[in-house]
């Protein structure tokens, strides 16, 4: 019998025992010896043929050698996507783009999450084995390390999260700085004079920003929080405005509680702000919360831009201003970049910068 | 040398090249007979030497000869989730529960969303080879047809997402209609007396629900949006209200996109209520979006209660009030019933239920 794609829709797989390779053979009525041809990619034969052995296989599930032959053949066509978790909006986003991308270009995408991990990422990447990958998409939300740096390994791998890949791996970067320096400066050409900014890389012993974290701020090579500050601060200073302690916030995760948490801070503080731009949407959404908690009104009182155009954004009450920055194009580069290294490109890697928009909504001035 | 766990944290790994058993033997200090032992769980040692020796396999990214061992001994302890995809808040949250309680039982994660596979869930189901996964937790947003039951495999499979598995395998189950059933009545209880629903399972033809839908759904036995749209309209008969088609909006997809639009609908369709209960917070969330934007006051104007509880109820405005239908207790029954499975549990399939409670916030007046 001959099986096509579509018509295992319909027939009835119930297995009580293993699978073996004289079954396959049974099954698509050629011998074994074929079927292990096809296996081992070997043996002259009418491609209708292997493709009738190759849907045999699958339609009974001939899976532990199958296992076998990924092993001896070196690829399943599989991409592990290692994020932290799903705590950020973004990520989820970013998995389903990085999937439906993938897959129109033939792969696969296992997706692992490594927040539990003692080691975090370095731990997945000595253990690529487990998930059968042939190489990695990471999203790291933690500087690597450059005198120990794990990506240099056997897999390709390519590194996204606004992290330096120290020249080690291809790296797909946000335009952070220049995205950030524009939100800012959109917020003073709206008539805003004190601008606050949620979402600064948070001090290990509190979360109370100096004056010298800031001046170091300016000279931020990595890492969104740090390198979306450095943009604000940046816009502020070509403004003429002095970077104020006291209307920066920090925050330790970036997602809503911290970010309700640290507008919070600011206003029982004391401070005086006209708008706020957020290191990204799921902290911008939670300074709204705080500040509608606080019955200050949104424009009208405080306008507030985030970043990263999630979903989420067009949804919230009034919907969000926020920097778009062209997740689908960062997801597509970072597919991409990792196809072709394992098609054999091996020139030296690249850090590649996505575009980016400002997408004016409800939370700034018309 | 004799490296712990954590030192590992401090050690270079660069790799230029295939790391062999000789390297391990090397790195540990002692002979390849001895590694080869490891590795195949034979021969006496110390406690102690088969642990260093594990640390350097480990450190030196020893992963082919793993990836063997690992189809010799069977077992990865490696669980794959099967969703299908992040659009849902839901999703992501869930996957996160899913791998931290798995983490906690020793065993990992591995997710794969099955939305662009052209045969979903049972494209998965045949190909676990690829992922390496010991047995699947599948999240299913379809029915499984119980004429063609591709649960019934060699692997176990939990299945989740409130679709029945017809006997074959272990099922997880939201308290779908008591549910709702409660949040209705707590509706009539808040002096509501026209009550509309959101997110009805859609027509195939038309978004538009019919009086002989109304009837059939009381008898709804799976489906997540069925059995909620059931739990609905059998609080508005023991109110001795009549289910109006009128005050039923259907989604295709249940997101918040979906929601803003099937309230709309019935908006400009001149509908009348004073409420909307709906199947899920994603959908709550567009409702309340459309609502906003027909200047309509939540909860003055209408009141809302959602249902999953996920993140984003407590972070909208209004907050939501919503069913918690145990999310938590929902992932650890599914990882504990897979785990009992890959352990030997031969009992008969059971069909587990989660409890619920429901969290009033601010789209429900106080």
């Amino acid at each position: 019998m001959h099986y096509t794609e579509q018509s295992h829709t319909f027939r009835k797989i119930i297995m009580t025992k293993r699978i073996t390779l004289a079954d396959v053979a049974a099954d698509a009525g050629v011998s074994a010896k074929t079927v292990s041809d096809v296996i081992h990619h070997r043996g002259r034969m009418r491609e209708e043929t292997r493709e009738r052995v190759r849907n045999s296989m699958r339609a009974l599930g001939y899976t532990t050698n199958l296992a076998a032959r990924t092993l001896r053949t070196g690829s399943a066509k599989l991409i592990g996507l290692a994020i932290p978790n799903f705590a950020q909006p973004f990520n989820g986003n970013y998995a389903d783009i990085v999937t439906s991308y993938a897959w129109a270009k033939g792969y696969r995408v296992s997706i692992t999450t490594y927040h539990r991990l003692s080691q975090g990422l370095r731990e997945l990447s000595a253990d690529a084995y487990r998930f059968g990958v042939d190489g990695w998409i990471f999203l790291t939300d933690t500087p690597i390390p450059a005198q120990d740096n794990f990506l240099n390994q056997d897999r390709p791998v390519v590194l996204t999260g606004d992290y330096l890949s120290h020249g080690v791996a291809d790296t797909i970067m946000f335009p952070n700085v220049e995205a950030s320096q524009t939100a800012t400066t959109r917020l003073f050409e709206l008539g805003c004079e004190r601008i606050g900014f949620i979402g600064a890389p948070a001090n290990a012993d509190s979360l109370d920003v100096t004056t010298q974290q800031l001046d170091a701020a300016l000279t931020a090579q990595e890492g969104n929080s740090a390198m979306r500050l450095r943009g604000h601060l940046t816009a502020l200073l070509q403004h003429n405005r002095s970077p104020l302690p006291s209307l920066v916030g920090a925050c330790t995760r970036l997602d809503r509680s911290d970010g309700e948490k640290a507008t919070l801070r600011l206003l029982d503080a004391g401070a005086q702000f006209d708008a706020l731009f957020c290191a990204n949407d799921a902290v911008a959404l939670g300074a709204m919360s705080a500040l509608t908690s606080r019955g200050l009104r949104i424009p009208e009182d405080v306008q507030i831009i985030g970043f990263d155009n999630t979903p989420d954004a067009a949804f919230s009450s009034p919907r969000l201003t926020t920097i778009d920055p062209f997740t689908e194009q960062y997801a597509q580069m970072a597919v991409d970049c990792l196809i072709s290294r394992l098609e054999g490109d091996e020139t030296a890697p690249t850090v590649h910068i996505t575009d980016f928009a400002l997408i004016e909504r409800d939370s700034t001035r018309h």
